[in-house]
C-alpha cells in the first residue's frame, strides 16, 4: 500500500511534465517505488499508475514476492525490456540525473523520444511518511547511542581510525544494517579538513575532536556531528565553538515549512560573518536524508525552493582554520508545523574530556 | 608515482578514441588517477600527460596535499572549472558510463563537441600493479579470517542477520576499511536466491548456508562465497554441492591470460549443463574486482575481450533450486602467465556443521 501511494504520487507528476511514462532506473528510487533492493532493475510507471518491474534471474524471486500490484518481468537488460513493451516513447521520461549519457544513446536509438527529466522520484521523496520518520528516528537513536559509548573511550594516543571503528562497530551491534557514510574523525590541525578521513595521527591532548558520522536503519541515514575537547580548551577554541554553536542554533531555528533553501542557509551563515568568518564556512548548512546520505532538499547559498512538511534536514554549520583546526556541529532534524523534530538528541554543550 | 604513470598510460590510449583529452568525474576514477578520495571532484587528462584537478573547499586542502603534479583549482560545479579553461573542447572525452544524461546536456551547451566515451579509465584499471595486488591480497586475507572466525559460531537457532553482523564486525576489527558490499547470508530455502538480503530467519538443522562476503582495505574490494552444511547434508545437498564444485574448479582452471571471458564462463558452465541444470544458473560465472566490487573485465555467455596478466577475476557459478535451496562457491584470483593466483584460500571441502 505504501509502495502504491508513492507511485500514484509520481503518477501524479507526470503530467505537468507533458510525460506519459517515466523508466526509473536507479536503485534507490526502485526500492522506494517498489520495496526491492537489488542492483539491477528498473521500473516503468505510467501516468495511469500502472507499473511494470525488470530484473534480472539473481532477483526476480525476492521481486515476485515483495512488488505488489507491479507486474513483474525478467531481463538482464532491464531498461530495453520495459521500454521494449511499450508501443510509443515519444513521451517517456528517464532519470536526467542518474541514467549515464551513454545508456541513453543506445536507448534512444532504439526508442525515439526519450526525454530526460531531472529529479521526478526525488521530489516525491523528500516529503516522508511517518513510516520513513519512524525508520530515521531510530536511525538518528543508534548514532546517539554509540556517540554516548564511544566518547568516553576517547583519550590522548587513540587515533582518529580508532574512534572511527569503535563508533561503527557500536552502531552495528545496536542494530543499524551499518554506517550510513564513511565516518569522519579529524583531530587537532585535521580538523580544518571538513571531510578528513581518519588517519592512524594519535589523538593529543588540546585537540579539538570533529566526528561526523551515522547510522543507517532499514535504509534510512542518520547523520550528525559533534566536536569534543580532549582537555582543557584553549580560549581560541571555546570561542570558534561557542560561534559554530550559536550559528547552528540559529540555521535550527530558521526550520519551517515555507521557509526557503537559501534563508535558513543565510539565518546561520549571518551568525559567522558577522564574527568575520564567512570565508571559513565554504560549504552549505545541510541535506535532505532518507534512502541516500545526501538528498533533496540542500541548503545554501542561492539554493532554491521552499521546505515542505516532514522533510528530514541536516544542520551543519562549520568554521575550518587552515593549520589550527575547526569545529562543526550537526543535527537531523524534521520539519514540523509546530516546530521542528530534533532526531539526533546528543548534548551540544562543549564536553572536555 | 603510481598516479603519475597511471595518468601516462590513459594519456597514451586517447589518439585512438581521437580525443586530445578526456575529462574524469567518477570518484574512483579521480581517485585512481590522482590518489584523492572525495564525493566532489574532476580531473582533467590531456593526450599530453598534464592534468588538472577541481573540487570545492570541502576537499581542497587534501587534495593539495595529495596529488602531486596536478595542478589544483577550485569551484563547486567541478567539471564546469575544467572546461572553461579548454579554449576548444571539440576533441575533449567525457564519461559515457559515469556522466549523467542531464549533466551531459548542460555542459554540451557551453562546451560544444564534448564526446562521450566508455570504460576509457575501466580498461587502464582492469591490469592491477603489484601495490593494488597487494592490497586485494590483504583485503582477502583477511576475508578468510573472518570466516574462519564465524563459521564456528553457526549453529541452529542463529538467524541470518547476526551471521551477516558477526563477518562484519570480524572484518572491521581485523583491519578492513569496512565490509567490500552488503553481505549475503542466505540459509535453507532462502538459498534459491542469489542475492539475498540477510533476513530475521533462524539457521535450521538441515540447511544449506550460503555466505557471500568480502574485506575491503585500502580501497580494494574481496569477495568470496561459501557455502556450508549445518547438521548432516541431505544425498540432494551434496550431489549440488559437488556439482557446484566442480564447476568451479573448472571455471578457475580455465582463467589464464589470453583466455577469452566467455570460454572461461563456458568451461564452468558447461559442467552445469551437463548434470541438467543449465536453467538453475542464471548469472555469469565472474567479474573484476578492484577499486570497485564490480569492475571490469566480466565473465559471461556473451562477454567479448581476452583476459590480461595481473587481472583480478571472480569465479563464482550457482545452482538455485526454487524453493529449496541453493549452492554457490566464489573465490578471488588473479590472473598469472603460469597459473592462476588464488587469493581466497578457505577450503573448498563441503563444511558440515
Amino acid at each position: 500500500m505504501t509502495h502504491a501511494s508513492r507511485r500514484a504520487r509520481l503518477a501524479a507528476a507526470l503530467p505537468e511534465h507533458d510525460t506519459a511514462a517515466v523508466l526509473v532506473n536507479w536503485p534507490v528510487n526502485v526500492r522506494y517505488l517498489t520495496g526491492l533492493t537489488s542492483s539491477n532493475a528498473a521500473v516503468l510507471v505510467t501516468a495511469t499508475g500502472q507499473a511494470a518491474l525488470a530484473t534480472d534471474s539473481r532477483y526476480l524471486e525476492t521481486a515476485e514476492a515483495v512488488c505488489e500490484g507491479v507486474e513483474v518481468i525478467e531481463g538482464r537488460d532491464v531498461a530495453g525490456a520495459l521500454l521494449g513493451r511499450v508501443p510509443d516513447t515519444a513521451r517517456v521520461a528517464v532519470e536526467a540525473d542518474h541514467m549515464s549519457v551513454g545508456q541513453f544513446g543506445r536507448l534512444a536509438a532504439a526508442h525515439p523520444g526519450l526525454t530526460p527529466v531531472e529529479g521526478l522520484v526525488e521530489a516525491v521523496r523528500a516529503v516522508k511518511d511517518e513510516g520513513e520518520i519512524a525508520a530515521l528516528r531510530r536511525a538518528c537513536a543508534i548514532t546517539d547511542e554509540a556517540f554516548s559509548l564511544v566518547v568516553e573511550r576517547i583519550a590522548p594516543g587513540v587515533t582518529e581510525r580508532r574512534v572511527a571503528r569503535w563508533l561503527e562497530a557500536a552502531m552495528v551491534e545496536l542494530g543499524a544494517d551499518k554506517p550510513a557514510f564513511d565516518s569522519i574523525v579529524a583531530s587537532g590541525p585535521n580538523g580544518s579538513i571538513p571531510h578528513h578521513s581518519p588517519s592512524d595521527r594519535p589523538i593529543e591532548r588540546g585537540d579539538l575532536v570533529t566526528m561526523d558520522f551515522g547510522a543507517r536503519y532499514d535504509g534510512y541515514h542518520a547523520d550528525m556531528t559533534r566536536t569534543v575537547a580532549v582537555g582543557p580548551p584553549a580560549p581560541w577554541q571555546r570561542d570558534l565553538y561557542d560561534l559554530v554553536r550559536r550559528a547552528q542554533r540559529a540555521g535550527r531555528h530558521a526550520v519551517r515549512p515555507g521557509a526557503t533553501a537559501d534563508e535558513v542557509d543565510a539565518a546561520a551563515r549571518g551568525v559567522i560573518a558577522e564574527a568575520g568568518q564567512a570565508e571559513r564556512f565554504g560549504h552549505g548548512l545541510g541535506h535532505g536524508v532518507g534512502l541516500e546520505i545526501h538528498e533533496l532538499p540542500f541548503l545554501g547559498p542561492g539554493r532554491t525552493g521552499r521546505l515542505e512538511d516532514r522533510v528530514p534536514i541536516t544542520v551543519e554549520p562549520g568554521v575550518y582554520l587552515p593549520g589550527r583546526g575547526g569545529v562543526r556541529i550537526e543535527d537531523t532534524l524534521i520539519t514540523r508545523g509546530d516546530g521542528p523534530e530534533l532526531l539526533t538528541l546528543t548534548t551540544k554543550e562543549l564536553l572536555v574530556l
